[in-house]
């Protein structure tokens, strides 16, 4: 059922009418530094904003077992938010269309040194087309448009015809458990749409991401003694030019594969986060780095951990220092498979029309080298799952920023989408 | 002056008397935790032990303007101590010998993880022969032998003809700048001795120390687009090759230096600690290591210091990123120069006859390739300064721990030294 040239305007019209609120509300976002384990009065945001929008509101905690078990499960580690997860549920007088998963999450990464932004990062200033801030393009922006594409609707006296969803989760940047705990909690819906910021683009194949820590250890000593002290720094950019190579044989593998091949580097290895020693004038005894690697869809985090662990554990025997001191491999976060959106799906399809009427352009669609939770929904419940979201740049950088004109396209398109994919009725009262 | 050999058999049956204490005393400087910045509470236990022991005792706070103005003087970070420095003076009726300096320090180097401990680092357990904990050897047990000569000669009714300063300070691991505030307050002496723990042997020569952090900072992304970030840990360890060259040049420079033609690597780099990065999956945008590297006696701290600069700066235009990123060096803690004692002074000569007489062996030097406090007083003072202490294992390690019949053997030499140099007179009343 395409949707009329005459709703069409209308709800861009209705976009357009409340997009300085929705500017304020993705603004009200930013201002909670919702880092990992601080998400909870974020979450209670969202929660107050479904409410006030009468949405039925479910929140619950993350089942620490539930999670675990299940194979696509981040490991959970000291740091793992306990903040809860909020899906509010917004039903139709009558079931007639297609149901809908608007999934958002309000968990940010951290700023690095708050002296190297031009703003501070959690004051959302606006530059021009730019709304600053950490979080805000990654993807409270995403987040906030999965409400007001909704409430275009309702402010023309609509409402979808089937049920929507809003799920606000956490943990998508750590372990994904988040989404899954929704999923695990029963939410299933005909398709799931993800504002994550993409380009304008729809995310066609995605890798899966495991996370682990390389702990090496040796023997400190005063540096008068230098020459009788293993190094543990040393020894860390040892295990890092190791894991250099498996990184180089896995992009290597990217040979004949689809939505790959093409790609420069679609394995990317980062050694995100480095901590060794205490003491300047002490050889340092320990040295600990946090790694993030990525893996093809269809790959096994299992198999990929497994590989990793031998990797390791050969180089170390096969290191003077390290053989006697093997490195403690802990994976403590990610432990995700990546997906591939086939083409050819009627969600799909309905989304290039909404896209090319709010922007006047095709709908294109790309491989993305970083963990989605759209994973969860196209792995597990084997539903379309659309990942598609606005312009940014410098996410998980400095100054990171979304661009306003592409949000608000978006979510002209979100809300074409809403339109067409459940149906309208008229609003209840 | 030479003593008797009834005197000389007599203060060392009052050492072996005094042991048992001196090894209690020992204990309770072990207990306190004494790190930078944490070294009050063990400060005045030794005011207390000093003024028990009537000495006159002045304590003072170290006066940064003057510390910080002196060529010598340590930086002073935001981890700078502000523990006082305390002086014990022990003045004898009639001034007829040579006054001394026995300097000790109780501030104490990290422990590490505490779980490569066999035992707690702050408890003071004996096994065998060998007394551990963390600054038990490095200086603890040195600085209660301070204490515990003099009290030999107490415990026979004599004590020093000449005005002797037990001298607690602090600061040694991380700038000199407490042996350099007693110096600055205007304490000399005709020799000083400092136990620091040097395996029975005397200091003949030392090396200067300097402390430096470089900070490294780039451009953070996500990891989906890692290759347009500059991942500034990669970038530190670029730095590191970099300054691993200029230390090989310096150990090259060895050549027809005394003291050090001989010695196989005389200047040791030590990357000590490393911290950089925020998460995992976020390219890191920041890295810093803390350095400390050797100089030859007679190379002036300012000089190395901009060598060291000037290095980096070229190498950092030489790098793609880091041309547009400098990394930023600051001296943040010694800068200090080394020094050598000459053989031929009278105190070394009654050191060796002491020497003798407890440990039966002749007496030897060496060079040693750590920061002493020592310097302060063979540089600014130039008094002949007799650095000489226990047999130990692991400072700076874990298990660190120094050998009990050393300590007793040691013990036993100071007190020979302090009645030669000193001379004696029956005991005040």
């Amino acid at each position: 059922m395409l949707i009329s040239p005459d709703l069409c305007a209308r709800l861009l019209a209705s976009v357009e009418a409340g997009f300085s609120g929705q500017i304020a509300f993705t603004q009200e976002l930013i201002r909670f530094p919702s880092v990992r384990g601080a998400e909870h009065a974020c979450q209670d945001h969202m929660f107050r904003a479904l409410r006030a929008r009468r949405y039925a509101v479910d929140r619950f905690a993350m089942d620490r077992d539930a999670i675990t078990t299940h194979h696509g499960g981040g490991a959970w580690s000291a740091q793992h938010s306990d903040a809860i997860i909020v899906v509010g549920v917004y039903h139709p007088r009558r079931e007639k269309g297609r149901s809908l998963i608007l999934q958002g999450r309000v968990d940010v990464v951290p700023t690095g040194p708050e002296d190297m932004w031009t703003h501070k990062p959690f004051d959302p200033v606006i530059k021009g087309d730019w709304l600053c801030g950490r979080g805000g393009a990654d993807m409270k922006a995403g987040h906030a448009a999965n409400l007001f594409c909704v409430e275009a609707l309702r402010r023309i006296g609509l409402q979808p015809a089937a049920t929507v969803y809003v799920q606000s989760v956490v943990e998508e940047e750590s372990t994904g458990n988040g989404a899954l705990m929704a999923h695990l909690r029963g939410y299933k819906a005909d398709a799931v749409l993800i504002p994550e910021p993409e380009e304008e683009m729809l995310v066609r194949a995605n890798v899966g991401v495991l996370w682990f820590q390389v702990e090496v250890r040796g023997l400190p000593v005063h540096v008068r003694e230098m020459g009788n002290g293993a190094n543990a720094i040393d020894a860390a950019y040892r295990v890092i030019g190791e894991l250099r190579r498996l990184e180089t044989e896995w992009n290597d593998a990217k040979a004949g594969r689809e939505h790959f091949a093409d790609v420069d580097h679609p394995i990317n290895l980062n050694i995100g986060k480095i901590e060794g020693g205490d003491w300047a004038s002490s050889v340092p005894g320990w040295c600990r780095i946090d790694c993030r690697i990525a893996l093809y869809p269809g790959e096994a985090a299992t198999r990929a951990s497994k590989t990793i662990l031998d990797r390791i554990a050969a180089f170390a025997r096969s290191d003077s220092f390290m053989s006697n001191n093997p490195p403690k491999v802990t994976f403590n976060g990610f432990r995700a498979e990546g997906y591939v959106q086939e083409p050819g799906t009627e969600a799909e399809a309905v989304l290039a029309r909404a896209h090319e009427a709010a922007t006047g352009r095709r709908l294109q669609s790309f491989m993305t080298p970083g963990y989605l939770d759209a994973r969860v929904y196209a792995n597990y419940d084997k539903v379309p799952t659309l990942c598609y979201g606005p312009v940014s740049e410098n996410i998980h950088g400095f100054d990171e920023r979304v661009s306003l004109t592409s949000l608000k396209r978006i979510t002209g398109s979100m809300a074409l989408f809403v339109a067409e994919w459940c149906g309208v009725e008229p609003l209840s009262c």
